[in-house]
């Protein structure tokens, strides 16, 4: 069978993790790492080519991967890229999804390309899980808890304070609720009663720690509404002990079916690396996306619009021996 | 919006759970119930009608929701229906399903009708995690266990037993080896270690007790593969503790990524009733059973087949917004 054909579209945690990945699964091919950095210079034996020369690649690559972060600009770029290129990405800015969708879909269409948007965990796997757990369970409550795990938004916040060398932030759902949830209470649960947040920061030695910590412990958005703990440790320490980037989380719906009857749906994900699980489920989507242009179809998709089937690399009589 | 019709074939427990649980979803109304019983003998309060009378509701019904097991017969029910109607089914024999979806796939082409097959939990919404965790974690080992539940199959097979009065079978998952996985080890399981038996027998004054135990311990295929106990209760014991039908269970993939990082997908379900959740699952495939037959599609379908967003009566703005 023909190989698809993929591009790796930026070259940080999750481009090292889709690299890697893409080896674990025999009916892809990479064809290149595009990066804005000198292609020379990135550590990797792949093909690596400039950002700049993606044009050249224009019906030579089936589906782009696009590592960017939503902060990084990942919005502008699929549009950008979509004219020429299907493509998979991980923009994960909630609030924004309805627009980029709409915007990345008009593309699309008039390019006849596909992009499947927003795959990957959250949003992704956990999407998929509140939508079809609320479907199979209309009456209930959905919660979503995430880690032990590190938040790259809240450890890129601490670093811009004044006196902060390094830091890594740990978002930590607060065991007793989780606990009661899973075991199917349902509770109104506030912001500070599902997470707690735990911040281990390298500081300059003439900086004001108890400034420091009091900066972050009252940072609106970030850390005023969450029982924050703040450790000062060493740059040997945060590289020693805290430079793995596990993640994970729940999606448990607890609902009622015919006279109050309890039904417990849970999801839950304990990753040893984020990174390389989200580039994980991004070929699954990629295949997707290769196969659903092969046959014909175009436009935007997101992870709720696409069956199972498309995800494996496997044969109709393989997949019905699945059921 | 146009109401979705449908019909319920079949007034045992899933045909119960149906009739509640239809009420909790306003985007359906129940035409009737069709029984092979007298109509008029049924306690319900819902239209009932013979299942000979079914012919005179073609076109009048959207989908028809078969509640008949594998046991009793859906296999042919379904090839039959389906020359007339749109169905969703919870066909279990696994072995069998590849069959039974060729053969109404044939029967759905030529009647331009669209069948769902095999929906519920297992075979359904644990099909789809096995095949989900499989294309996101290509490396791994993927793990099922079920219960703590009642097992229609067991008990029945003991109540076949001279002597036997009644009997309540329960599945239980060795707990500390479902720990073992839950936590991330690759463990090589015999069936023995996976589950446990636990049987609720009401005898006969007369039976030998210790013959019927050593009848069930000894029953191949059932029980001789595993640790079970034998419980003697009174009828009225059996009636007050074990008349409830809990079940649930894990889909576990324990997968690795890149260098060996591990990453652990759950999926577990805890069921106060299992017909009554195995319904509302049904309910969810008939809502997309009914939307993509109208979208012009016939033939059958399976789980792995159906995009999650069909299965919500939302607008495609409110999907949108669940991602």
């Amino acid at each position: 069978m023909k190989k698809i054909k993929v591009g790796i579209v930026g070259y940080g945690n999750l481009g090292k993790g889709l690299e890697k990945n893409i080896k674990d699964n025999d009916d892809f091919e990479l064809i290149g790492i595009f990066s804005r950095r000198d292609p020379k210079k990135l550590d990797t034996s792949s093909p690596s080519f400039s950002y700049d020369d993606l044009n050249k690649f224009k019906g030579k690559i089936d589906v782009l991967m696009l590592c960017g972060s939503s902060a990084a600009g990942v919005f502008e770029q699929t549009i950008e890229l979509a004219k020429d290129f299907n493509t998979v990405d991980v923009f994960d800015t909630h609030a924004k999804i309805p627009e980029y969708f709409k915007k990345v879909d008009a593309v699309n269409k008039e390019n006849k390309t596909l992009s499947v948007i927003s795959t990957g965990w959250d949003p992704g796997l956990f999407s998929i899980n509140r939508a079809l757990a609320e479907a199979v369970l209309p009456k209930g409550e959905t919660y979503t808890f995430w880690g032990k795990g590190v938040s790259q938004g809240h450890s890129n916040a601490i670093r811009k304070i004044d006196g902060v060398l390094n830091a890594i932030q740990y978002t930590i759902p607060v065991k007793e609720n989780l606990g009661k949830i899973r075991s199917g209470e349902k509770l109104q649960l506030t912001t500070r009663e599902k997470h707690t947040r735990l911040c281990y920061v390298v500081a300059d030695d003439k900086a004001d720690k108890a400034e420091i910590e009091s900066k972050i412990k009252t940072m609106p958005n970030y850390f005023s509404d969450y029982d924050t703990t703040v450790k000062f440790i060493s740059e040997e320490e945060l590289e020693r002990d805290h430079s793995g980037m596990p993640h994970g989380g729940h999606v448990i719906r607890n609902g009622q079916t015919g006279d109050d009857n309890n039904e417990i749906y849970d999801f839950s994900l304990s990753l040893d690396s984020n990174p390389e699980f989200t580039s994980s489920v991004m070929i699954a989507y990629a295949r997707a996306c290769a196969k659903m242009h092969e046959e014909g179809h175009f436009g935007a998709y997101s992870v709720l619009d696409i069956p199972v089937a498309k995800l494996l690399n496997k044969s109709r009589d393989e997949l019905i021996k699945m059921i």
